[in-house]
């Protein structure tokens, strides 16, 4: 009946999509299980909370899945208002996106056109880049230095470039790295003066509070990211938010998606805002555990990149190493992740779990690394 | 201290977005009532199922929540098996979005070009407009005919535009009327040969499954798009899915987000489509409440019109009146809405709730009409 339909021609693909190579960000944890038929038993690859959630935001997520007939406020009205109260800044430097993933794009939208430039260290965050292609501008990278990112190499690089964007993690995913607050003001002295900073926070809670940038978002330089997913434990209810200055929150508001946002997340981010003691507690827990991950490797001749988030990736010295240890690892059914670019595919990432996680693991690394 | 930042040059807008208009597509109910003061006691405005979720998605979102650490699966595997499973398809002919507007702007993005053509009825789905206008695409508008989509002039504006996609929501929104299979398959060989469908079934539950047009997956010039927001009740927890030719969701896949999708959605989902009973219950009940509407339109005089969705879109002669209406009733706490083009204006779009809210609502729209 509709074979005449069938056979029609088909609709040509945007240009810039056509291009695109059909890759991935991340190949996730259960496509590996299926790929390879094994399961995974502790799961620290993906730098998820294995603290899990606050209490507080249990409660209120349960709740919220009762009312999930009704669509999540499209303003995110009260998150933004306790956002706002905490950061003491205004509910329009605010907007709510399902992740920081969701937000990248947004913002690569907003900024970038087709062939333009944008830096970032060579194997960041694959998701940024993904997002970069996708809108057809052109990444520029600069390595690594002693797995920091090298802010004066960025800088030089955005000059030479005329980039119109740099994509900085602070704390550094995948190593884990710190800039303090003076170094970060020198490299943004650096930046060509129409050149934003996109600074992807998403770590930023595991990090020394007297160190970090101070918010300044009168400044329209700089957009900052931050999640739920990370010290909050809330990665699978996708939700983040950006804080930059109103103008560009309101370029932002013309392109994304409004009701995007779920209830669920919402109402469990509200409540992890509120839950401070939760909070510290995880803090305190990581760093412990990232203490543990230093004399772990220590131990085995290795070397922990000192780390200020929820992960701590280890030197072993050589990226074939570190490719058969993950994957001799993952025979035992522990997950962790090896960076895909050199240098960093040297180091084993992994996420600071649960100290029975971490016994679980250590006495693996210690058996993979005796063979 | 970083006083000479603030004064710097902001970073130019894309173009695209620089020339945007700062319009939502919806104001959200809680928006209303903060801009109101007034609390909201009935909310049939925004077709969400007042009948909830099946009681096994509510066990399997709350198991849910307390995984809700871990990151969903980026390929949602098991609710596209699922999905195969019911539509009798292949896994790769489907993508799972966070919600119908989320896979909407994905096809706008990875069909059109700016100043390429697209087709719709005017006073169609708002949000689609707005992503059509986000890419920068130009849209093409036909009236309503009898509050029925006018499959031959939209299929004649695309051939006089050279169109290169057109919407077309079945059953529609928000009107409620549906076209059979057989007035579609004509309407598509109507279309310019290299036109893509953008088929929004959002609401097909609701209709006749006879006279549903079939699923032709090998066809490349339709995309059908599909719900949890609606019978499943699942608005809040934004998730929906897009059927395709393998190759076109091949490419919705290069520039989709890909760990999008939330945990408590996916478990939810696939939970939903195992009931097959509350299914049934839920299409079975809002029959009903449509029949109720009809009389109660009939017996203030007023005409609803045919409906195949959760929702009867009720013509009461003219826009002032029906403004008015809908003021009224938000003034006694029930939230409906008015579709704000000509000659839809003239409707009130209410929601087929609960038994108990159809008979609130009836008395106080009695009451108002009598004022």
């Amino acid at each position: 009946m509709q074979k005449n339909l069938t056979n029609s021609t088909r609709p040509p693909f945007a240009s810039l999509v056509r291009e695109l190579p059909s890759v991935v960000p991340f190949v996730p944890p259960e496509a590996l299980e299926r790929q390879s038929g094994k399961k995974i038993q502790i799961r620290i690859g993906a730098n998820e909370s294995t603290f899990g959630i606050s209490p507080l935001a249990q409660k209120a997520m349960a709740e919220a899945v009762t009312e999930i007939h009704w669509y999540g406020d499209s303003e995110c009205y009260d998150l933004r208002s306790e956002l706002a109260r905490i950061h003491q800044i205004r509910m329009d430097e605010i907007v709510i996106g399902s992740g920081i993933d969701e937000l990248l794009g947004l913002i690569v939208r907003a900024f970038l056109e087709p062939g333009d430039r944008v830096v970032s260290s060579l194997g960041g965050y694959p998701t940024f880049n993904y997002h970069v292609a996708g809108f057809g501008a052109k990444l520029e990278t600069v390595p690594y230095q002693n797995f920091m990112n090298d802010l004066d190499a960025l800088a030089a690089k955005a000059v030479e470039t005329g980039a119109r964007m740099v994509y900085l993690a602070n704390p550094d995913n995948p190593t884990g790295t710190f800039h303090s607050a003076r170094a970060l003001e020198k490299f943004m002295d650096k930046l060509p003066k129409d050149c934003l900073l996109l600074l992807d926070e998403a770590y930023i809670e595991f990090a020394p509070a007297a160190e970090t940038l101070p918010l300044d978002l009168e400044n329209p330089r700089i957009i900052r990211t931050r999640t739920f997913s990370k010290v909050y434990g809330m990665a699978g209810a996708r939700i983040g938010y950006a804080l930059a200055e109103q103008e560009i929150i309101r370029a932002i508001d013309k392109i994304r998606n409004h009701f995007g946002v779920n209830r669920v997340a919402q109402a469990g981010a509200i409540a992890s805002l509120q839950d401070t003691e939760f909070l510290r507690h995880v803090v305190q827990a990581v760093a412990e555990g990232r203490k543990e991950y230093e004399q772990l490797a220590k131990k085995l001749g290795f070397t922990a990149i000192p780390s200020h988030t929820n992960f701590v990736a280890i030197d072993v010295g050589c990226d074939q190493k570190a490719a058969a240890i993950r994957e001799a690892l993952f025979e035992k059914g522990i997950f962790i992740r090896v960076p895909q670019v050199a240098p960093l595919n040297r180091c084993l990432r992994v996420t600071v779990g649960t100290p029975e996680e971490r016994r679980i693991f250590a006495q693996a690394l210690e058996e993979v690394v005796s063979e």
